[in-house]
This record gives structure tokens, sequence and C-alpha cells, in this order.
């Protein structure tokens, strides 16, 4: 059937058929709630500044100086199986394994006034309440709970920068809302460092939070409204010592005194409620300043319509998620792709105002003009895969992302581009400089308003850092020794193939004296390679390799966040080379089979961090990111059948439509854009090399709508046993290898997969 | 002689003789610097933001959470008798008893590296080192010690916002500039919120400094440019636990690491220095932001001659020493005189940027469009004279200070005028409204860009704000009772004064509502009077007075800084009506005798706060504000000679031209603007009234130059025995009562008293 033939109105029906599909209503934001998933169930946009989503606990990461290790488990504030709400906050990651934030938490209660949370086994001792998944509802822009203990039903919506509250008081009395200023995400008893709150009338109130975690210097500032004045309100310290009162000392500042400052604050608002009685309260946020918060209030939300911020922010999704519209034969793939497309859309934020004001890393006040000023660039994790979706999928955002970056590296001391960015901080988490591998990839992949010289000059500078993480000693010695700085085999894999990255832009730009240096740089996995093993290992800088070499058991020596096993397979940019290094195709075909296939003893496992078990599959570790590429390695042994098996393997057991589904954390996104890259059928194994690898779709077929241009991704014959590839072709040209081309890809048309049950070793022939 | 007939070039002489004399040369920092005055030796500029001056010692108010009385001794950080420099910092407030600032401290040292500051006791202990004052040296906008224990000569001098250092070092060696950011005046151990400073390269660093102490909420932005690269620099944080480090913790963050944030923290800068190599340092400030101090650094003093600052400084003070030119007996009369005028003028000190942004009451950076903004506002104790003396010779200084209280004002969360206002905070120090009588008497006496509607609009909610300090049950009984609110008839009398000045601006307005309010409010000193003891009293709520009433030991019994016999005197607005009270002239006239007289037991004394016994003359307690019209009181009782005999008395004997010579606290400037009216032969005695009390001239003759005008004050037949005026005549006109107009002097002319060795009771016949 032509189109050409088709009625005017049958053509717009079609045209229109994914805004009219509600895709948001795919996604299960409880997704990942569970263990290890680290995401929250809260109400956001996409991008937004404001996560505005329940917490359910507050564990501190020390207590009397002693690290508590459960800390991990509450990254993003909330855990699916704790039985009690502690409040709202307003900022959470998504995903990581280290965390912070948790700003401005509010709390309507019903009943004597209570300023301390209380505890998850009695929380009638305070002003948390229990409440049930029964009576919980998740989905895009919009979360609901009924706080059992108050008889409050709270719902939560937000828009980019502003977040708005619904409190229905089902029965009506002394109703508070708390707003703790002491609650956060990843807690110590030094983290509060200042809190400063103005009640400017008798329903707003602004002022800023400032804290010292894993951000060391982060100030939140904030501005609340409420649907109806207060009649009273008031403040304690929570036990704090109290700093200097002086002469405010005169005063009582604890009750209706119009300034609440202190290092430790927990404030309450006093409201008479009638039965029914409907509470709003908009909280808006700015990097900037109390009166950004407000400009950002009035510009997003002037108006009172709970229903209409929740439409608004639904419609957002719907936008987004809609520009990649997916068929699946299984309802839960479907719930599994767009909640995946949520995550990854929620992994970075937006950290501007309305007028373009933010916060820079050097604490002042900058204007983005031109661009959105983004932050949570959690890079070690997301330059894999994140990033490459990003380019795909949201180019200019991902544009605004690396302006963003090259800001960050202007404003920073040490002249370095991002390592893990949040807002107006570098917490230095993991490792390299893998803001270089987005900068590269984007720029090549022609990215908007980017200066390619001005990227390159600000990669090469952050590669001559002598003083991070063993940079001087690997430009001294071809790798970084072990004796000089730890995770050395870790760091001289990843600082190779940024170097490669860094090349690649040189030799675009001309820059021959560039591209010769960091090619040399490239090849220094080579200096980490032992024969007489057959793995990476830690060398010292006398030459001779570290002499205790247990490869399963790598904790703290030369890796991070991985072994061995795992780690020796990342020379992303030379795969060809590596795998002669390990004998060649065969030999690596077997090896990489038996990474799969071997059983981790426990006393290994117990080593890794933070994944469950269900985040391994024989000794391929899917919860943690160095292995992400290793499933589509086949494709360079002339085994691509191999890496469809496996990534047919790993999607439905690594991603499972419920609230302890995934296996390790998303990791702001990339967990996701994993499994978003890989069910559409290829993988962005080398960002910077301008390629995909080609892998198994899960998808029966996809609509990508990419700028101007429509890609048609279809698999015919697809099925949950046709996960071998018979054939692709793009465009009706057959692909004779299984790699595709990114500039190709972004011409749009018909990417067609054909599907079988058995191999087909002359798939790509 | 007539002006028309000299020749030209003498009259040129006359014009500029003003300039030409170096009237700075007659100012003596150090007057005021032992025990009492609380005054401090550095440089500064007129009303600079900069006072960088010599800390002699840094005790914390509190230790082991216990007060530590002999804190106030260091209320400006300098004590003459001490015998060892901690360093040098870049704020300090002037004459106040109680205290702040003291940021951003540098110290020069040799040889081996020490990073906290040792004891007074052992200075080698530390890097403080001993000094004597045979080699120091304290003029304005200069200041130079020898730092023994170094061998280092240290020399100050600074901008308006721009402190400037020359150190040369005698020998050469090891050098060090340690920045110590712990330091501050006024400590205790939860005083230092949070520091961040920048190394922005090998001889630049930013950032600030954030306490919670007389200010509750102050940050101080700083940039420091160094006249030759450091080879090293580090810093550690006192013993102080640091806060969490993070992914930090894996750098060597105390070396070399180029951003240095912790809550305590002293940095070392390290140099080489040669044989008596100069080291030259400039410190910028700024309330903004570390680029605002940048900016101002750049702006100010963009090279690097410390004698071109100097020169400059000295130049600015030169013209506004210059515009009084006075010519006294005994030249100890004139170092008495221009070191009151240069305490007076760094009393109110600048806090906006080279371009006017500054930080306001609310913490949010404010642009001050079309005037200066001012911070500094001791106003229980400026309202007084010090205002009134800036109305007569600053007068668009004083305009922009009014504008810089309405600012303040509108941003206050309390709908507020200033009462102790400092660095973006309100200290609420003291009691009363007292912007209020400073607005009023500006307003009145036509203060230029000062809408006097909105200026009754403020002072009108500010005295309605019924939650401040007895105000409500003051509007509701008519005076302020003790039960509800202590201090209660300083409260009441002082009240009743501010309103009285606000009905006085409502009347110009034409606002009879307002004037009538307020004139009846002005009343209230009345219901305080008690008939039976001759005084007032405190009064409770059911209207009785308080029973246990001690007329000498009102110690926190209903009166603030000062006693019965003093504040029982306070209804500047009323003289005749208090006298009336009293029992009428002649019987308050040997009130007032018997006041000067009486002989104060030690055991009342004791009880009164920071002045010594200097500081009283009998029971007229001189050291303390709330008697400074006293003397003037006789004026009214028909016996204006003896506030001639009195004004003389004290003259001398609390103004002594050594550094032990002040009697109490300088308190920005008002005991000094005291001394520089009753020398100048008149005092406001009630500000708001437009006029002046007649006293007796100190000075022979004296030339104001005020704007386009000139008054010429002339004292016949002065001399130290001939202190009753004989007669008063202004441009030949006889005064006909001892009262003249602030609107007839700034006419200009001559004001020419006759003196002479006994009373003449005729003189203003």
């Amino acid at each position: 059937m032509s189109l050409k033939l088709l009625p005017v109105a049958l053509l717009l029906s079609l045209g229109t058929s994914a805004q009219t599909t509600n895709h948001a209503s795919f996604v299960n934001p409880l997704i990942g709630t569970h263990r290890m998933g680290h995401t929250y169930p809260g109400a956001t946009v996409p991008f937004g500044m404001v996560q505005l989503s329940p917490d359910t606990d507050t564990i501190p990461y020390e207590v009397n100086g002693k690290y508590v290790p459960d800390v991990y488990k509450y990254c993003a504030g909330y855990q699916y199986s704790d039985r009690t709400i502690v409040g709202f906050s307003h900022t959470h990651f998504s995903g990581t394994g280290h965390s912070d934030l948790g700003d401005v938490l509010l709390m309507p209660t019903l009943g004597p006034l209570q300023l301390n949370p209380g505890t998850a086994d009695d929380p009638a001792s305070g002003f948390r309440s229990a409440y049930a998944h029964t009576d919980e509802r998740a989905a895009p822009a919009y979360y609901r709970a009924l706080l059992q203990d108050h008889d409050i039903d709270a719902e939560l919506t937000a828009s980019t920068r502003v977040g708005m509250h619904r409190y229905t008081f089902r029965k009506g009395g002394d109703a508070h809302v708390i707003l703790d200023l002491v609650h956060g995400i990843y807690n110590h008893a030094q983290k509060n460092v200042w809190t400063f709150v103005r009640v400017e009338n008798d329903s707003l109130i602004t002022g800023f939070r400032q804290t010292a975690g894993w951000a060391k210097t982060r100030t939140q500032y904030f501005a609340i409204a409420f649907s109806k004045p207060f009649k009273s309100f008031g403040y304690n310290t929570g036990g704090d010592k109290e700093t200097y009162r002086g002469f405010w000392g005169k005063f009582n500042t604890r009750q209706n005194f119009r300034e609440l400052i202190a290092r430790q604050l927990r404030a309450h608002f006093d409201f008479d409620a009638r039965d029914g009685e409907q509470l709003l309260v908009k909280v808006a946020l700015s990097p900037v300043s109390a009166q950004g918060a407000l400009r950002n209030l009035r510009a997003e939300v002037p108006h009172w319509s709970f229903d209409r911020v929740k439409n608004e922010g639904q419609q957002q999704w719907n936008k987004v998620l809609g520009a990649v519209d997916v068929q699946t034969i299984e309802p839960a793939d479907r719930i599994n792709f767009y909640t995946a497309l949520y995550h990854a859309y929620i992994g970075t934020t937006v950290y501007s105002d309305v007028d373009g004001r933010y916060r820079g890393l050097d604490q002042e006040v900058h204007t983005a003009t031109g661009f959105t000023n983004y932050t949570t660039f959690s890079l070690w994790d997301t330059y894999r895969a994140l990033h490459p979706l990003y380019t795909l999928l949201q180019p200019q955002r991902n544009a605004d992302m690396v302006r963003s970056m090259l800001a960050h590296y202007r404003q920073s001391a040490h002249k370095m581009l991002p390592v893990w960015s949040h807002h107006a901080n570098e917490n230095w988490c993991m490792i390299g400089y893998h803001a270089v591998p987005v900068l590269v990839d984007a720029v090549l992949k022609g990215a908007p308003g980017i200066d390619p010289k001005a990227a390159l000059e600000a990669c090469v500078t952050t590669a001559r850092n002598r003083q991070y993480e063993g940079l001087g000693p690997y430009m001294q010695y071809g790798y970084v020794p072990e004796d000089k700085s730890g995770s050395s085999v870790s760091k001289t894999l990843e600082y190779a193939y940024d170097d490669w990255c860094i090349a690649q832009l040189a030799r675009k730009l001309g820059r021959t004296d560039i591209y010769n240096e960091f090619s040399k740089r490239a090849a220094s996995y080579r200096n980490v390679w032992d024969a007489s093993t057959g793995f990476m290992r830690p060398r010292m800088s006398d030459g001779s390799f570290l002499k205790e070499f247990d490869v399963l058991n790598t904790h703290q020596r030369g890796y991070i966040e991985g072994n061995a096993w795992n780690y020796s397979l990342y020379v992303p940019h030379a795969p060809e080379a590596m795998i002669g290094l390990l004998g060649g195709p065969e030999l690596f075909t077997a090896h990489l089979d038996s990474l799969f296939t071997m059983e981790l003893p426990d006393k290994y496992f117990e080593k890794t961090e933070d994944i469950s078990r269900d985040g391994i599959i024989g000794n391929y570790v899917h919860g943690k990111e160095p292995s992400h590429h290793v499933p589509y390695l086949y494709n360079w042994t002339g085994a691509p059948w191999k890496t469809q098996e496996r990534v047919r393997h790993i999607l439905p057991r690594m991603y499972r439509p419920e609230p302890g589904g995934l296996g390790g954390n998303d990791d702001c996104g990339q967990m996701s854009a994993w499994y978003l890259f890989s069910a559409l059928g290829f993988y962005p194994v080398t960002p910077g090399s301008g390629e995909y690898a080609i892998g198994s779709p899960l998808v029966q077929s996809a609509t990508l709508r990419l700028g101007g241009k429509t890609l048609r991704i279809e698999a015919a014959h697809q099925s949950a046993q046709n996960v071998y590839v018979q054939s692709v072709t793009l465009n009706g040209k057959r692909l004779t290898r299984p790699f595709i081309r990114h500039a190709d890809l972004v011409q749009g048309g018909t990417l067609r997969f054909v599907m079988g049950p058995v191999v087909n070793k002359e798939a790509f022939k």
C-alpha cells in the first residue's frame, strides 16, 4: 500500500498516532525502587530540576564516627519494602550508588505537633506515617500515597523547577506542614552547614539550605507558597547546639519570628483543616537565590491548579516518550522499555533558572546564554550509552549538556572537565575523564552550538593534569603504576580509551600534534597486559607486575567496580588488538563464553559492592558498567550470534517490570540506556567511533523521530525464541558486517532485522 | 580688610590653605586602642569597606560553654598593652562594645611553617610575633609594625575596598604568608560556618568565609593577589573534625590542591625570600561574590604601587578632614579634634561593590542605584550626634546611609528599619527604633534623594511592630511594663522620643492622623514618671511601680546601659515638660548639679559595663550614650553657663590624646561626634528639632566647608580658663537664647563666640 493512496484523514491519524498513544501510561516509576535499583518513585518531568519524591528513611552514613553500610540502600531516599514515609523532598538522584540531596522535605500531619521524624518501627513516635502500596500510585509527573497516621491523601506533581503538593485532609483538625531542613540523603553529623529561612508573609517562605556532603559545598535555594495562610509557625534545632544567639536571644525566635536561622532546622506551619479540605503547596527551587526560586515559581506555576501542572507534566512526558514508539510482543517489555526511557530522561537534570542564571563550579552566579545548563553528570557511567542515547534521541539537550560541561571546565580551579558533577560541585566520584568521550562523540556526530576547538582544548588540558589520579605517572610510565595510584589497571585502560577519543577529535580538526600525542597514549592498554596470565594486571613503577594477583578477587587491587575478568576486556577503541593479545578470535570467543558461564564462588561475590546476585551472569557483572560492552564483543570475533544470544539472555533477566527488577544501580540512566539500545538492536561499544554494534532487538518494531527524519526499526518474525539475526537491511541495503553507522541511521528510513530461532552464521555475509 | 582688595595670589593661597595643611598628620589612630576605647589602629580610608588592622589576640567569648568576660577587650582586635601581633585582618568595628568581623587574617612569617597562632606568652609557639610600639606607626591609611619574630617589616594601606600589604623581609629565607580563616573577633566554637577558597593561579586566590556571630548569617567574599607567585601552598583545619571528604579523600587536598574547603581553615602560601625582598599583597573584599571582590581589586588598585595607594588614601583623608579646618590653643586639642573626626568617619562603612551591587538583609544580591550602600549602623549610639554630624558635614553620605536604611527596611522580614545593622544582618543590639530620628532629622534638614513619604511609611511601620521588644504592650499601656519586657523605662523613654520624631515628619507631610497618633505616643514618658521618688521608674502592667527600686543600682531593672539618675533625664523632645516634672528649673538645676558632683560608691560602679572610672564624673556617665545630652540641659533651666562649664570640664577629661585617652567605647564614632560638636560650641540635643543647644567651644576658630557655603566659627578670647560664653553672634546678629538653628548655620557666614573667665548671665539676653 503506497502512502500516496491514503485518504488525508488516515494520513493525519497515522501521523498523530504517537501523540494519541499515552506512552506515559507504560511507565512504572516503582521499577528499581526495591533494593539495588536506587530509583525514586516520585514526580518529575523530563530532566526536571525538581524530583519530588517520598523518602522512607534517613539513615546516616556514619553513627558515632563509624560507617553504616546500610546507607547505600537510601541513595534515592525510598525503599519499596519500607512501610513508612518520612516526608516528601524535592531533589533525588536516580539510580546512583553514592548519594546526596533530599532537600526541602515537607510532611503534612494531623494532630499534636511532632518535630522529629520518629522511627520506622514506631511511626507514631514522630511525624512520619505508615503507608501501603495499595494506596500508592506512581506515574510520570505524579505520585500519590495515603498517609495513614494522619489520614491525609498526599499527591505530588512537578514542572521543571516547581514541585506541587496536594494534601487532602480526610478528617479535619490541627494540621501542620513540617518543613524538615535537617533531613537529607546520605547524612553525617557535620553535613548540614547552614539554613536560612524567611517568612515573607503568611503564605510564602523563602530560604536556602547549605550542605557539605558528596557535594562538598552545595546550596539549595527555595521558595514555598501555601494555598492558604498559616495561622502560626515555629521551629526547633533538633537537639543541635544552637549557634551564638547574641541579641536574638531577647526574642522568642522559635515562635512566629520571621527569620529562621540555624544549622539544623525543622520548622512547622500550622493550619486548621476542615474535613476533606485540600491544602496546596508549591515549592520552587533555584541554584542561584531565593528570589530566583520565586521567579521560577511565578514563571512556571503562576496558578493553583494541581491538575494543570500534572497534565502539563504528563504531556511533556508523552512528547519525549512518544518520539520513540515501540511495539513489543509482551506488554511487560513495553513497560520495561518506556520505564527505561523514563529513567534515561531523569538521569541528568536542568540546573539553571528560567532566566538562564545558575551557580557555577566556582560558586559564582553565571548566565547560560543560548543554552540550558544541566547537572548530574555521572560520567564514568553515562559516557558509555546514556549520552550516545541522548545524542541520538535528544541531540539538542545533549549539546546543551556538553556546553554545561565546557562551562564547568572554564570554572574549574583544576582546569578539568567534569568527572562527576552535581549542583555546582565536582564530587570526584570514580575515575577517568569521561566527559572527553561525551564531547568527542557529540562533536563528531555534529552536535549543534559547540566550538570544536574549545572542546578539544578542554579535553587536552584535562588529560594533561598531572595532579589528577595517577595521570602524571601515566604520562611518565605509559601506564598508571599501582604503587603510585590505586585502581591502576582501571585507570590505565580508561585513560587510554579517553585519549583515543581526543586523538579522533584532533584528527578531525587537523591537529596532527595532538593526534600523535594522544594516539600514542591510547595504546597504553598494552602496558598493563600480562601475557603470562592472559589478563590485564596491575603493574608497579619498577616495571614488574603486582605479585599478588587473584583474577577474581581484585577488590582494591588494581581495579574499581570490576574484577580482572571483566576489566581486562575494556579496550573499546581497539577490540581487534585486544583480541589479538588474548590469542585471536577463537580463543577470545572461548574466553568470553567462560566469563558468562563460570560459577563465581560466594567469597568473591561478597566483595562486589552494591549489586545483587541477580546482577551477575556467571562472572559477567551487568550490574557494573565496565561490562556493558562485553556481550557485544563477539561481533569482533566472527561470532555475532553469540552477542545476539547473550543480549537476549540478559535483557529479560536484568530488567524486570517490578520494584526489584533491576539487578544493579540504574546509575543515572546508564543501565536503562543499555536496555534501550539493546532492545532496539544495536549498541555504542565505542563512543567516538560513529558506529554501533548490532545485537538482537527485543522490540517488534519501533519508530524513532530523529529531528525531521524518521527511523523505522522492524524485527520480522520477532519472538522470545527467535533471538538470532538472519539478516539486517538499512533502507533495503543489506549489512555485510554487524555494525552500523550513526550517520546512516540519522538519515532515517527503515532498519529491518529478520529474526529466526537458529543461528545464521551467514547473516552478515 | 575687604576680600575685594586682596591680590589674586593671596586669595588663591587662602582658598587652598586647607588643602595644603596636612590635616591627616594631626590624626593619631592609636587613641582609644588601650582598654575601653575599642578603636583599631590600622589602615582605612573614610568610610572604607576595608579596615586593615593588626589583631593582638583572639580570645573566644566562651570556652567550654562558659562566657569569657575578657572578650570585651578585643572588640577591635587590638589592645595597646599587648606585646604580640597575631596578624592583619581586613574588617574591624571602631569602638563597639560587642563585636564581630576580623575577617581574612594574613600573617607573613619566616622560617619553619607554623599553622597555629601560638600564645601571647610564647609567640614563638605559633605564627604570631612580638612587636614594640617603638617600631610601630599608625596614621590615616597607613600602619606599620616590625614583626620581631620574623624580622619582617609589615606595612598596611587601603583603598575603599582593597587592603594592601607590603612585607619587607629584612632577612631572606623560607617565607610564608598565613591566611587564617579560623581567626575572627568574638569567637565561639560554632562561629565559623563555612570557608571556600580557590587557588585561581599561582598568585591569585578567591573565596568566602561565612560566620554566625553577632551577625547571624554573614558571608565575606575576598580576592587576594600576591606580587610574586607562591611556590607551594596548603592548609589544615586547626584540629576541627573535617566534614565528609567523600571522594575528595583520594587526593591530598592539604597540599597544592586548588580548592580549600572546610569549616575551620588555615592556609599557607610559601615563598623563597631574599634579604631585603618586598612582597606585596592586595586583598579586596566584596559583600556579593569573589568575582565582585576581583572587580573591586581591578577597579581600585590595578597596579602594584603601595605608595600610590597610601598617598591616595591620605589625600582622601586630607580632603574630608580639611573640610573642617580648626585652630586650637593646645596642639593636643587639634590632635583630639582630628582624631575624633577620623573616628567619626570610620564609624559607618561602605557596603557595595564598585558596580553598586551589595548583599541585602534578605541575603539576596541587590544593586544600589543612585546611591552607595552603607552598613555598620549602631543606631542606639549614633542617632544622637554622629548622624547629625554627618548631616552637617557629609550630607550626601548621610543621605546615602538613609537610603541604605530604607533598603534594609524593604528587605526586612520584620518590616523594620535597622536597629543595629552590619554586613547584611540585623544583630538587634540595644533598644529603640533609632533609625527613625536619623531619617526624620535628615529629611527635615533637606537630605537629597530621599522620598519623604517612603521614609514616613518605613518609620510608622517600624513603630507599629507589636512583636518588637515590648512595643505591643507599649502601645496598649502607654508604657512598656517591666513584667512584659525588660529595660522597660529605657524603652519607654526612647520609644517616646522616636515617636515624637515620627510626628514631626508626619506634620511636615500633612499627615494629621499620624501626627496625632505619634504625638500621643510621644507623651508616654509621663507614664513612667514616679513623683514619689522624683525619677522615672519601672512600672508593671497592673499600673504599679516596681517595688524594689534603688536609683543607683538599676542593672537589668528597668534600664539598660544607664541608671535611673541618668536615664530619668532622657526626654529630649520635651525638656521643659521634664523639668516641670522635676519641680521646675531651679530644682532641676540642683538635681543636675548633684548628678555631676555626687560620689558613686564602688558597688554601683562595678555593675556598669565596659567603661572605666575615667568615663564617669560624679554619677554622670559620659562613657554611656544616654547621658550625652545631659550637660546641655542647663540651657533649658536658665543656667547655660553651667552647660558651658560642664562641657569644658568634660572635654579634656574624657578625650585625651593617648591610647588610653577614651573613657568609654567610641561606639562607631558617637563619642567622637560628641567631642566634635562640643568643641565647635553646639550640640544636637534633639535631632529632629532642627536646633542645636549652645555650649562652650574648645577651638579658637574653625572653618567648615558646608557644600558651597562656608561657616566660620570664632571664639574670641579663647583659653582654658575662658570657658564662659559672654555672647554669641551669627553674622553679626546676637543670639538671644542659647540655641541655634541648623538651617541658619548651613547658610554659612560667621558664628562668633566671645569667651570670658566669669559667668555672664546676660549672655543670651
